[in-house]
Formats: C-alpha cells, structure tokens, sequence
C-alpha cells in the first residue's frame, strides 16, 4: 500500500524497501559547462546571462525559498517553476538536511558550499571541457567528502545543476561507447537532439585528434565531459565505501555518472538512480535503456508527483514534458518519502509542494507586481 | 572508573556524561588574521611565510596525514608536532567525521573545505579586521551549516586554526569588558602577554576614532577580532537550535566565541569549552576566570592527553607548555573518548597519538633525511 508513487524499474517492491534510510543526506552538486552557451542546447534560463546564474540560483533557492545571485524567483514567464522548488519541500518536509557542493561553478553561490576547488567546464566543441588533475581532484575531493557523509547517514542522495548537463553526458556515454543517441532527456519540451548529436561528434572528433589520449576513464571525462560528473561518481564512491546507500537523483545526467562509476569498478550494489515519472516516461529519451546498457542490475527509481494535480499552473506543465527533473528532485523526493515515520504519501507531498510554490514563487510575484 | 583523563571545571562527573555521544562531528574552521605576521605574536609557523601556511596546513594534515600547501611536515625543529596531529589520531581512532570550514583562510587548503565566501581578517593594529557585511556573513552561514550538522550529529565539536588568534581574542573579550589582560593562553612557552597587550590597546584607541561604532557584537568582532570568532559562533548557534550539543574546542580563543555567543543571546546550556589539561593548568594564562567572567554555568572540560608518557620527545614537549592545544586537539579527544563504545582510555589514546606521530612525522623525517 505504501510507497504507491513509487516505481522500481524491477518492478519489485523489494528494491525500493531498500533505499528506506534513518539519516538520509542531501547533496547538491553545482557546476557549469561554457557547452551550455550554445543557442537551443538548454531551457535553464531564458538568456545566456540567466544560463550562467541557474546553478548558483538553485542553491540559493534550496536554502532561502529565494535567489541572492539573481533578482527575482527562478521561474519562466509562463510560471513553471525550477526543480529546485520540489527539492525544497521534500527536505524541509522530512527534515533532511541539505549541503551545496561547488565544483566548478562559474558564478559562486550565496551559501555555505563545500569547494572541490576546481575550474568551470569548457564548452567540449571547442575544446577540452576540463585539466586532467582537474577531473581527478574532483573525483578524490568527492570520494572524501563522500566517506565524511558516509559516517554521518545511511543514506546520500547526489542532485545536481548543470546547465547544458546532458549534452556532456551524452558525450560521455558516446566515448564509453554506449549507443545514447536520441537517449538522454532535455528540460526543454522538445528534445534537441540533432543538435545535442552534432555537438557530441564535433567533441568527439576533438579528441581523436588529441594524441595523448588514453583509454582512462577519469581522461575520457576530463576531455569530453563537465565537472559534476567525476565529482558525483567520487561522493558516490566514498558513501558506498562506508557501506552506506546512494541515490544519484537526477535524470539521464545520472547514467553517465553510472557508467564513470561502473569504468572505474566501483560496486554499484548498493546504488540506484532516483528520477521523477516525467523522465521515466518520457517519450524523447530512454532511461532504462541507458542504464541497462551499462548494468541492469542498478535499479531506476521514479516517483509520480502528481503535479497535474497540483492547484498551480506553473507546476501542472511539468507533466507535459518541461523541466521534468533536476537539482535531485526525483531522488529527493523519493527519499523524503522513504524516509522512516516522515508519513508522506503522495497527496501530502503534493502539498508540501504547492504550499512551497504559494509561499515562494507566488508570492513574489505577488509582492513585485 | 571511566574517562578518569577528563575533568569538568565543576568538579561534577554529570556535567562529563552530559557530552557522551552517539554520533559527533568534528569541524576544524581554518582562517587567517595579518595580525598574526606581528614579530613575536605566534608560534605557529617558524617563519612569517610559514604562519600564512598554518591554517590550510593543518586542515590537509587532518585528512592526508601530511601537508600539501607546504613541503614537508608541520613540526618545529625539536620535533614538536601541530596539534592537528592529536585530533587526526582520535578522530580515527574513533571513526569520527570531520569537515573542513575555510572561514577567511589566505591560504586555501588543497582539501574539500565548505567555503563560506569571506575575506581573510586584517590586522587589528592597523585597520579594521574585517567588514561588518563579512562578520554578518560568518555568522550567518555558520547558522545555517550548522543547523544542518545539527540534523545530522548529537554533537558537534567545533576547532579552529588561526595563527595570532588569541591576540585578536584577547581584543574581542576587552571589547566586550572581560579583564582579560594576561589571561589569554600563547603556543608559545614563555606568553608574549606585553606585545598582545600593546597590539589590543592600539586596535581599542583605533575602533574608539571610528565614529559610526556601535555597540552591536558583530561590529565589534569585525572590527578587532578574526574571522574565525563570528563563524564558530554561528555554528554553535545554528547546532543548538537543533537541540544538539556543542563542544567548542581550543583554548581561551573559544572564551571569545562564547563571549559573542552570550552578547548575541544565543542559549548556552548545550554548550561547553573543551580542550588540554596544558591550558586548563596553565600559568601564564586564566581560562576558567575568562569563562566564569562571561557565564559562569558553562562548563570547561579538559583532557589530560599524559603526553609526557609518550614516547616521543617531540610529543612530551607539550606537557612543558609549548603549542598545549590548537585544530580541536583538546576537544576532539574528549569527544573520542567519550563517544558511545569507542572504548577510548587514556593509555588507548596515548597509543593512538603516538602511532600516527611515528606513521607520520617520523616516517617523514626517516624518508627524507
């Protein structure tokens, strides 16, 4: 009976009973990727200066219910608000506690973040997306940062925000040699894939060019990828190294951790992918099959928020296939829900969700009319 | 029988069990004041360039066991050891976790390190220390990344590493109207209580010519003190109000940080300084008149580490007054030992200190002689 927005990509109840957790974290990682400049590539922002700012928006809105790097509520013109918003209302509803991570975002955000220290990612048609020692900074500052989390919960859930993020990822997967064309998700309604294919070949070719390139998996990363990814497969790994439960929460940007992770032989028992129905379903991109192509044991989670219910409609359109996810709101709330007496079935996580939607975006529309 | 190493100011074994732990975190907040390049000011660092090191060097030598900002290992030339050296120990020993906070640090530390974006403090004899928007900013980001420790730990332990620290202590406690001239601890075996004295009096007559100086605490820390004082405070204040102990873990610098904490009426009672019986017993220093003069119900727990059995010249040194405390070393050996089944006696403990100083520092002289 419990657990009914819940789906296991097994299909056994089995598998989400075992992400219920006493001490869950969450922990978002923000980054940025000059890939995201390219016109038409991402929905995060409606103008290039807007794209920058997103993932140092979301922070702040994780903390604040409000943006301090930017005026207003990161919020299209037709009301859709960030992911950031579901996030929020699942934590503070189940009282989970949040840490920012900052690896390699351009604009620092305005809260305490833990910094991995390293550059923001180039755009990967033109050039390498990162330093090598960067990558593998990113990768061990994680996997430290990790086992302190680790020792701390039973439980970590990885959300990020990166502008632009599944077009590194599907560069990633590309150069792993998983077949992710027309695969990974978009947060705008219509997938730009012919785009996104035309970037990840151009970056491709890039690096076939690099005479020094070796098979290395953290190397593959560094040339083609963005920062967020060695940095979420070291937390990933230093959590599952104190034995303790991961949640990478976020869409097809996951897999490519997954499969980082799987290259560089971490054991992915104890490690699902938590996602929102709206990136499960999705007709544009495929998960599932992402995922088993690197190893179908890795159980996909997803939860039906049931936003076309919501009394706001700025959150009804996420159903209709924009934003869909992001900043861990699939695996956010999934853990809010699972999470031991936090009694959230899916009507009152709905409601946590509009009452955020009301007491932030709302009313800031409101008070600046 | 048990914790017969820790003693409590009030002679009341309740007030001890009253910090037993099931699941502690340790902080080490890293910052940086010029007034610690005053000739004479510190021992911490051999040389003015080696002080500005201190801080990011303690904060890698807490993870790595060794430094990376600076060549080689933090020890004097007689051997004697950073007491980062003790903490990393006992943190180990008792699987404790630790989390680096760069508060204003010059120096960053090639360690993940939450940031909490703030310019590093000036020195008080010549300027103002650091602007009010900055000291606001400390206290506020420790509040809310101490709120979220609080969710996470049943106690949080709270150490610093700041060069210099006791001299902008000591001008932090005066503004506030402790007399605490010649009562504020030295890493240094004979207290250069004069030159401290001297420094606190120019930084006073200067703050008196400021003619917008209000009584406000955070105007007064930011005007004389470091950057370290107002963002411990905000930790502490942000644990408590999640109803979780906190163990403020140094010598008479933490007397400074309760002395905002009580200015800014921040709750005490969860509260507690803990740190070596080598400052507690000090001569050239008075922490118990300190916090008696501040509020007198918060407790002074210390740790007689019985370095003087070690079997490491370098390590006896402390039991003759030299560094006696510093990077939480007092109270995260409290907290080890009194966390719920770490088994931590006093001869455990030694043992463990004595390991890590072999694993470490000797092993790194033995390699590069």
């Amino acid at each position: 009976m419990l657990y009914r927005n819940i789906r296991s990509s097994d299909d056994n109840k089995e598998t989400i009973n075992r992400f219920i957790s006493n001490t869950p974290v969450f922990v978002c990682v923000i980054s940025y990727t000059e890939t995201s400049q390219i016109p038409g590539i991402t929905a995060a922002g409606t103008n290039p200066d807007l794209i920058t700012f997103t993932p140092a928006a979301d922070a702040e809105f994780l903390y604040y219910g409000k943006c301090k790097s930017i005026s207003g509520v990161p919020v299209t013109p037709d009301g859709i608000p960030t992911p950031a918003l579901i996030t929020r209302a699942a934590l503070l509803r189940s009282k989970i506690p949040k840490l920012i991570v900052d690896a390699g975002s351009k604009i620092k955000p305005r809260v305490p973040a833990v910094s991995f220290g390293i550059n923001h990612g180039e755009n990967i048609m033109e050039k390498r997306a990162m330093s090598h020692a960067d990558a593998e900074k990113a990768f061990e500052y994680g996997k430290m940062f990790g086992i302190q989390l680790g020792m701390m919960n039973d439980l970590v859930i990885v959300g990020e925000s990166v502008p632009g993020g599944t077009t590194t990822a599907l560069a990633v997967l590309t150069g792993f040699g998983i077949n992710a064309k027309y695969k990974v998700s978009s947060s705008m309604k219509t997938n730009p894939h012919e785009l996104k294919n035309q970037v990840v070949s151009i970056a491709l070719e890039r690096m076939k060019d690099i005479s020094n390139f070796t098979s290395e998996p953290l190397d593959l990363v560094s040339n083609i990828g963005d920062p967020m990814l060695p940095s979420v497969a070291g937390i990933a790994s230093g959590a599952v190294s104190q034995g303790v439960k991961v949640i990478l929460a976020g869409g097809t940007q996951m897999t490519a951790v997954l499969c980082l992770l799987n290259e560089l032989k971490v054991p992915l028992e104890k490690i699902c992918i938590g996602t929102t129905s709206y990136v499960q379903e999705d007709k544009s991109s495929d998960i599932k099959y992402l995922v088993n192509s690197i190893c179908d044991s890795v159980p996909i989670l997803s939860i039906d928020l049931g936003l076309e219910f919501s009394a706001n409609e700025g959150l009804k359109k996420y159903k209709t296939g924009i934003a869909k996810e992001g900043v861990g709101a699939g695996g956010s709330t999934i853990a809010a829900t699972l999470k031991k007496r936090s009694n959230l079935d899916s009507s009152s996580l709905l409601a946590s969700i509009d009452s955020e939607y009301e007491s932030t975006i709302q009313k800031y529309q409101h008070d600046h009319k």
